[in-house]
């Protein structure tokens, strides 16, 4: 992917997502199973990546040392809109980039500062999004059934695309 | 798990979903990465599984015959709650029933009605709940930063509570 195209998938994303603060993301965990947990997202970096803070300490960590993948999920406030990111998770741990990033109320997490031992950063490397865009009225909303009824055509989740990234 | 604890547990996660019509579930995909959609819920059976309405010639019908695993997200409008619900899914072609659950709008799905040739019923069976209900100040909401600065305590992400199904 050319850096402009990748440029452009990101502001795409950014767009998408814009008023979503946290996203739920679902892991593959020890006991095989798929689990899920809201995080707050940190930043869209301009390289494709997804940055959340986190503990090293965590499960979520424990999961994507196991097995990199993740989904993060992105639902807006009025349910008009569904985006999932499909990419794949690294925790390190980074006192310089954390301070870097560091905001007084992250204290909240990291009761020792940036320089807390346990601190994480979480970068999910995006591969692949998806969207739906769904009308607003609520009825529509309902997956556009009550149009579909009236028109004998089938009915369809509101809009749906995907963004590629990578380096195809 | 005996009969009325499963019912205790069914009814638990029927209220915590109460109004959150749509949910995003995730599933392996034969490129291996997780992908997530929207699905409509049909139904929560009291044998603790979770049935949607897809299509058998669908992609995550591909998916779970592939592999089982999926992850059920459900977040309410206002944010105030985030629901993951793990567990395993089948898909099955069953018109008797297809007939028993029949709605006239579901024909927005199904064309040819509930003798349709591509229809299927996706079950998810529940291994496991995991719940956060968030206090719905936004501050706070924004994972109780506010208030943990201010006491010093490390933030929680409201309540998180989970809810194991199965039969230990």
């Amino acid at each position: 992917m050319v850096q402009s195209d990748q440029d452009r998938a990101v502001a795409e994303l950014r767009r998408l997502i814009d008023g979503i603060p946290v996203a739920m993301v679902t892991t593959v965990a020890a006991d095989d199973a798929l689990h899920a947990r809201p995080m707050l997202l940190e930043r869209v970096e301009r390289d494709a990546s997804l940055v959340f803070l986190t503990h090293l300490s965590s499960q979520k960590t424990t999961d994507v040392h196991r097995d990199p993948r993740v989904n993060v999920t992105f639902i807006s406030d009025k349910g008009d809109r569904y985006v999932s990111v499909s990419g794949r998770a690294s925790v390190t741990h980074d006192v310089a980039r954390m301070h870097e990033m560091w905001n007084p109320t992250y204290r909240a997490w990291f009761p020792k500062g940036a320089d807390d031992p346990d601190s994480a950063i979480f970068t999910v490397t995006i591969d692949r999004v998806d969207y739906w865009d769904v009308p607003s009225s609520r009825l529509v909303r309902l997956w556009g059934v009550v149009r579909a009824v009236a028109t004998g055509q089938v009915a369809e989740a509101g809009e749906h695309d995907t963004i590629v990234f990578g380096s195809g």
